[in-house]
């Protein structure tokens, strides 16, 4: 951490953060110039982190070098996180393929949706049972009854289920028939929750929130592994911005990016970044050039009849030609369908 | 709702929609251009939005004209809601003013800080005990012990005590000690902690999410009113936008219209939205004259030993300045101090 | 500016640096610690701000402490510009009013606009004559036609009067009709105009871009007196955010850090940033109890008639009463209307 | 276009809308609901657009589902516009490759870059003679000895070049160097600068503003094509949004958008977009995926010694590397290098 003095900084206030940060168990380094004086602060991440110096006589800035997140980052751990359900794995070489319609809806939509899916390549089915809506007059999911019909269709199809956990007091409920737990954007720094799944044993989708940044990803993803939950797979699925065309602004850079920063696997949910049909399959291939280790994509059986997300939602034969272009760009990045 | 045909629309398609609006029990009028035909929807708010139109053949745009709430409108309520709490009302003319630390720290940082507000003009008393944290190595509050502490210095000095609910499962806990109970920005639309308030006694106070809209803000007041509990205040406190000099950008033209959409209180907090102490008093002021019905201001006996937010925190002094600025406005805009 | 060096830096790499700066002729000073080394690097402005270290091996970060701008900030100069226009001046406790529609449309909307805003107390008329219109297809003003109706209007009335230079050709043009020559939003970072302009003797309104920091605003202020022209009028119009609401979202948090970073007057929009005309007066009064040394208004004798921005526009009657609401503000901040 | 009136609106306030639209000499059809009344217009662009409704009395909405351009349109022209310059081509299947130095600094460094860059695959050579920077105190571009040394690399290597015009003045004298004129992202709206190039016979690079939405984006470039010159070539360059670790937020899905919407070519810059050398090569990759006609990427002899954008520069290694990277996606993608 450096802290950076104001011009006039007097010597009394630059022995006063010195102390206070020698008090904290941290260690110092002046760089005194002629105009600028900036000390530099040395010691445990939990100590530097705890030092508020922002409100100190004297200071003018205080820039972090130290990241706020340690177990989840490249340096930490070189190689990829693999994160495998039952025949399905992310991460590593492995193109994790996530498909499946917004909101569970009936046993014959899940079972013919797990069938499609499935003969077109998707490794995962995903599927919504509480759905976290902006208003309280939308749809809000059939609730347990709904996890039911996902695991059922999963089941019949030999495909590891994800779905949302709303309420963290649901935790434990959905991870009797979710093999994988997904965090929606609303929830990402929802801590109480991350906590919560940071200490279940079922791997975790942490889908990054509508305006977070990419540091406070990893750092919303250091709360899951440090309770000791090291199953963790990050969704990029857009971002809030001033265009309205989207739905939200899918940011691939991010993907690249954090494929340089963390080990853990990263997924592209091109149709919640888009909204829109004809976009998410250029989306879906653009992301796994830039790096994607899988994508999640909505499919339903009549997208004119999804109860949720229609415009984005592809129907089978839709999905069955993504994945025909999805196939080749997999093998010339080096991944494999698994 | 308006459904805009796109121009090569069949009759068939347009047919086809009707049928599944008047199926769902809504109605519809048509306008038929040449180029364009136009679909209107009326019926009940819940059928209306349980429609997703977008995903049909032939249709090229849905606008919900219809809002996505109802209790929290102007519209459905045309006199001020009122808050109160004890001594202190929030709305219809009265200012409330919401003063304490970032994070309840110790008994002594407390009750001094009680004091302090009290004697400068405060009418509810604040302080974290469960504090989000963007990374999980910072300072993440003193928990239940906290809440004690927050709720003597209350008693002590007169004063209801605002405080966040971190978790929706602390909820029931949390509302022992405290009088107004806060959902932080990053659980707006953590809908399922607002049903949960809903069915509470305790007036909610909602912040504003990071990157929420006003409709969004409204919608999620809706979840919490449409529950049972009335007592509803609005917290403007900055969204995320490229400016980086500021923490948030404050959008007082947000308590502006939300004045004129909404029946609840509206408040300003220019702590978290500006992020820079000598931005709080001007923006305290300004969020009163643009129609807020009061502040919430982060007070801290000594800012520069302070566990969170030090660079925004006012000292005993400075929040006594503030408020002699605060006082003539509110009484030329015709508000009690209370 | 501080060069941080990555953990790994070898000591040729951070030599590298220092030689690199001292060549350009700079001077640096080292904080090596065990982790991180620190390079300072202070120097002339020109000098520090050529050197472009971020793409040198072994460097990690270059934060530059030194600002962009000089002779604009109030560490360069500490009292207020007052920029003076015949009879009226914007700064140093005089308040600009400046009020007039959109686009000049005809002698008789001027004539009249003219006489009712400054008996309403407005200091300048406004008027656009070169209108910039996204699509091609919008009404694109009335050209030269449209600079001697606002001229006139002016003259007649007393009031200085303020355009929109929209073409770096035309400036000259312009200068001969209008007082003060604006510089759109789009235009902010048309450096060759800006230029131009600082060449030039009229006094200068620069409106903030669309999604311009406060940095650049000032930055961009520095080219037009860099080129020697002191009068400079800062002009918060909103910036472009998520939010759909109000056209613009209004940063009143930048007046007032604009008040405490440079000299130079700052005015607020509340018309543009708004678009809504209902929010037109709370954002002028919000405005000026930020710091604003004045505002600008749309006002037309017949909104619904306006050829632009109608709807943001304020009739005679609504600028009057604005005008009421604005007065007892103005003398509680120590302003006076001139 | 749409004009939803209010829920109150008179039948006086409806008929005077239908009037003045009858008056500017286009139609109307009603919609007359219960609750809403919606008025659709249909007539001329120019008239419709021509139109300020939203001031009217009874008005709540004006919603335009006409859109702001017209002759870039897909609907307009369905087959892809094909720009060709010399040999090089940009669009229809022709994959363009613009590589060079943010600024050109010396005539060695020129032709060194077009040596390689033609080597690795480059189509044209790009180079700055006249640099937009933020602040004056930054490099400012050799200006028109720029110019002549980027011509001379040009020559020497057969390959067209690309530059800035700034200064809509210097727009004849940088046509006499340059085979493509490039409009910056700050001079996206300046569209008197659109004009004069509209009018011009060279073809146009306009690069995406900083904050202008993809129908601003086509409506900039429709008044390019109004003034006559159909050679047009959009670029994606990174919008700003609140993330800071890369330097802009690249939208992809706004490439893919706009092939569906406009058939003038558009390509990727992931120098600018990203401002990270380390995603320059994965973005180059995705752009093209996303259905990008090219790419725009800074090449530099010596990326630390770079006048500018060093961070983001590639060095020749890196540049051939990323060219063997993008090859085998361009066959996949039916795009062949010219």
């Amino acid at each position: 951490m450096l802290v950076v003095m104001r011009d006039l900084a007097t010597q009394s206030e630059i022995q006063h953060v010195v102390e206070h940060v020698h008090e904290a168990g941290a260690e110092t380094h002046l760089s005194q110039g002629e105009v600028k004086t900036v000390i530099g602060v040395v010691g445990e991440r939990e100590i530097v982190y705890a030092l508020d110096l922002e409100g100190f006589p004297g200071v003018q800035e205080v820039i972090r070098v130290l990241k706020p997140y340690k177990l989840v980052s490249r340096d930490f751990q070189g190689e990829d996180t693999v994160v495998t359900v039952g025949t399905a794995s992310i991460g590593g070489g492995a193109l994790g393929v996530v498909a499946g319609p917004c909101s569970v809806e009936s046993a014959d939509q899940m079972m013919r949706t797990a069938e499609a899916v499935k003969a077109a390549g998707a490794t995962m089915l995903r599927g919504g049972a509480y759905k976290p809506r902006s208003s309280p007059y939308a749809f809000q999911g059939m609730g347990l009854e709904g996890l039911k019909l996902l695991r059922e269709a999963g089941d019949a199809y030999g495909l590891p289920v994800v779905t949302e956990v709303l309420d963290v007091r649901d935790a434990e409920k959905v991870a009797e028939f979710a093999d994988v737990l997904q965090v929606g954007a609303r929830n990402m720094q929802n801590f109480m929750m991350l906590e919560e799944l940071g200490r279940m044993k079922r791997p975790v989708l942490l889908k990054r929130g509508l305006s977070a940044t990419i540091e406070e990803v990893l750092s919303a993803a250091e709360y899951v592994v440090k309770g000791g939950n090291r199953d963790v797979i990050l969704c990029e699925r857009g971002i809030r911005t001033f265009e309205t065309y989207t739905r939200n602004t899918l940011d691939l850079a991010a993907v690249a990016a954090l494929k340089t920063l963390t080990h853990l696997p990263v997924i592209v949910d091109p149709s919640h970044a888009t909204g829109r049909r004809e976009l998410v399959a250029p989306m879906s291939r653009a992301g796994i050039v830039a790096g994607a280790d899988g994508i999640m994509v909505e499919v339903h059986p009549d997208p004119e009849r999804a109860r949720c997300d229609g415009p984005q939602s592809l129907d089978f034969e839709q999905f069955a030609t993504l994945m025909d272009g999805v196939r080749p760009l997999a093998v010339m990045e080096g991944k494999r369908l698994s």
